[in-house]
């Protein structure tokens, strides 16, 4: 087990009704920012909860912000906060929402020449504060309820690019599972995928005898894949969906990565899917996953094999048949929810794709995985496994 | 799964060599009290690792606070921190002396009439603040090193009381593995037991649906058993002694009882075997735990299968069998470490252990249980059992 600092101090509200507490959160005399997205939470009631519960407050809204935020939006969103002072931020969303608010509070509360310098070398920057914010959650996948990372998308030079800042912890986030029943299939879909892959990025890995952070992980994928059929359920089920929702902020809240190698790989190559191709988040990922463990088989095979036992109760005969059964069976579960696994399952050439991101990856001096070792050729390899 | 609100503040700094970063965490101009216990980081070389961390700052220290911390010995703390106007506390050791460090932190901080308050009514005072404290973990058990909970023994009357309040979260918890390898054997196997049974008290309740905590208390308890015979190992081997560590303080950070039913019917009972025998903390669990679990069989029935299935592998037929056999092979993992679960193997005879607990829970006129259905006649039948 490695050397680890860990700290992670947002607040969860989590259940029915919560999103009436808000207003015991937010500080009482703060000008509040509420941000959302395309509006789905002007039908589903969600946004009327929010108002009531802050009608006591000053509030000014800015929606309108995407999926896979995008960079030019939120230097409007910037833009609003400094020219009204605002001083407390509520994202009203997913990840997208939470995401770009996480980048205006750092943005509109540091001096920083160019905002874009906050995705691209953020520890080079004077970050000494960010405007507060609290979330409420609507769209369970990323984690970013929990936790201090942010990924931003710029359409304009089809980019897509992470930070991650302990400044960006939510100070609170409201968990209110029936604020999901409104969600097509598809989301929660990608949801329960994300959380999944979120936890195999932090285990998938090989083992250091982290014993308490290994069945940690292993829980929540053992919860994810019995939960995902009650979650999937329609009409919705409150405790499909409440587990759900709990998986997936604890499958990305630092604390099954302490101490413990992390990959990232699946990630850092769907980011570039989804800018080059508009694929969803968790599409991209499913699309990639099964080939990275494919393609590094042999430094994963211990951990393939332990993931295989624990996670899918492997029974194949041999350490080569069980960290292959633990590969198909991880494509299969995303089959079973109606993913696709294959890029060619959306049309997508994987020879092209694989020029296109590698190339990417080569400009940047990109390298990935665990061992440092997955340098662009092996992200071609991989993506054009996807077929 | 129920409703929950959670918030856990307190920054982990883990790992072999972490007290030499303590400097970084104790602000700096701070009077810093030192408080410890009988005095065996003086020898086993953290006093030293400690004091030279703290070489820049202004330093006191208060020393012999007892397992089971002791009221009378509280007090004169409290005295010493008013008389010094000190700013910061740093409690070295095991759970007694964070325990009491946590009662000085608010007992010297507000205004309370009489302090023994904070043990019998702390919800009726007006607690604002805590002085602020860090911890150095030297005996890995309680979880208090990263929990609000403390418990204090008041000698003088028989008595240990606890309470929680979340001021009391520690700033800080510095966990290195190596500052227990002078442990005796038995101080790790009441360690590991006592995080046992905590996730026990948080879990072996009634199903309410809650797959992803019950799969996250499953994790440590699986990694309790696993790493138990690692962390026992003579000499000691740094991942074991890791593995116990972060084990003991997931076991009751406040994660895995959210949203869920809680007993600690055997910590209720414990404590007063501590208090009229003097038998040691997770001693008296051993001993109570299992006929808590026999007596309650039925209203436990649904939760023992599970966990026999997924801690034990459990194998018996049919659902009662299931139920004996979970609870046996608890019993037979205590014992397997060395650790008796009768009270008659300490020469306790139970039927006057059953006579005087029932006794003061009736004077208390406490009920304890998921169900508040273990009245005090219960508890004088769970503890006759213990033979």
């Amino acid at each position: 087990m490695d050397n680890f600092i860990f700290r992670n101090p947002t607040r969860i509200i989590f259940g029915k009704g919560s999103i009436a507490k808000l207003s015991k959160y937010v500080p009482k005399k703060a000008k509040v920012l509420v941000l959302f997205g395309g509006g789905s939470i002007k039908t589903n009631g969600v946004y009327d909860q929010v108002m009531q519960a802050l009608k006591k407050h000053e509030v000014l809204e800015f929606g309108g912000i995407e999926a896979n935020p995008d960079y030019d939006t939120l230097l409007k969103a910037i833009k609003l906060v400094k020219g009204e002072k605002v001083d407390f931020l509520l994202a009203v969303g997913g990840g997208s929402v939470i995401d770009g608010t996480k980048f205006i509070s750092l943005a509109a509360a540091n001096k920083v020449k160019d905002p874009w310098d906050i995705l691209t070398h953020i520890n080079d920057l004077k970050i000494k504060k960010a405007i507060p914010f609290g979330t409420v959650l609507t769209l369970p996948a990323t984690g970013s309820e929990m936790n201090p990372n942010s990924v931003i998308s710029r359409r304009a030079t089809q980019e897509k690019m992470a930070f991650s800042h302990p400044k960006v912890y939510p100070k609170f986030s409201v968990l209110d599972p029936e604020t999901t029943y409104s969600l097509p299939a598809s989301q929660v879909r990608n949801g329960i995928v994300d959380a999944f892959v979120h936890i195999m990025e932090q285990y998938m890995t090989y083992p250091v005898g982290a014993i308490v952070q290994d069945r940690q992980a292993e829980a929540i994928l053992l919860a994810l894949v019995e939960l995902a059929p009650k979650a999937m359920q329609d009409p919705p089920d409150y405790e499909g969906r409440a587990n759900y929702m709990w998986a997936a902020t604890n499958a990305l809240n630092k604390l099954i990565c302490q101490g413990v190698p992390q990959d990232w790989t699946t990630h850092n190559i769907g980011h570039e899917l989804t800018a080059f191709y508009g694929l969803a988040h968790a599409e991209t990922l499913a699309v990639v996953l099964p080939y990275v463990l494919w393609y590094k088989r042999d430094l994963k095979g211990d951990k393939l094999v332990q993931y295989g036992k624990r996670v899918w109760n492997g029974t194949a005969n041999g350490k080569r048949a069980r960290m292959s059964e633990a590969i198909e069976k991880t494509a299969a579960f995303f089959q079973g929810l109606g993913m696709p696994t294959t890029l060619t399952a959306y049309g997508i050439d994987p020879d092209e794709a694989a020029l296109k991101v590698s190339q990417r990856f080569a400009e940047r001096g990109t390298v990935l995985g665990e061992h440092n070792d997955i340098k662009p050729e092996d992200v071609a390899n991989i993506l054009r496994l996807s077929r």
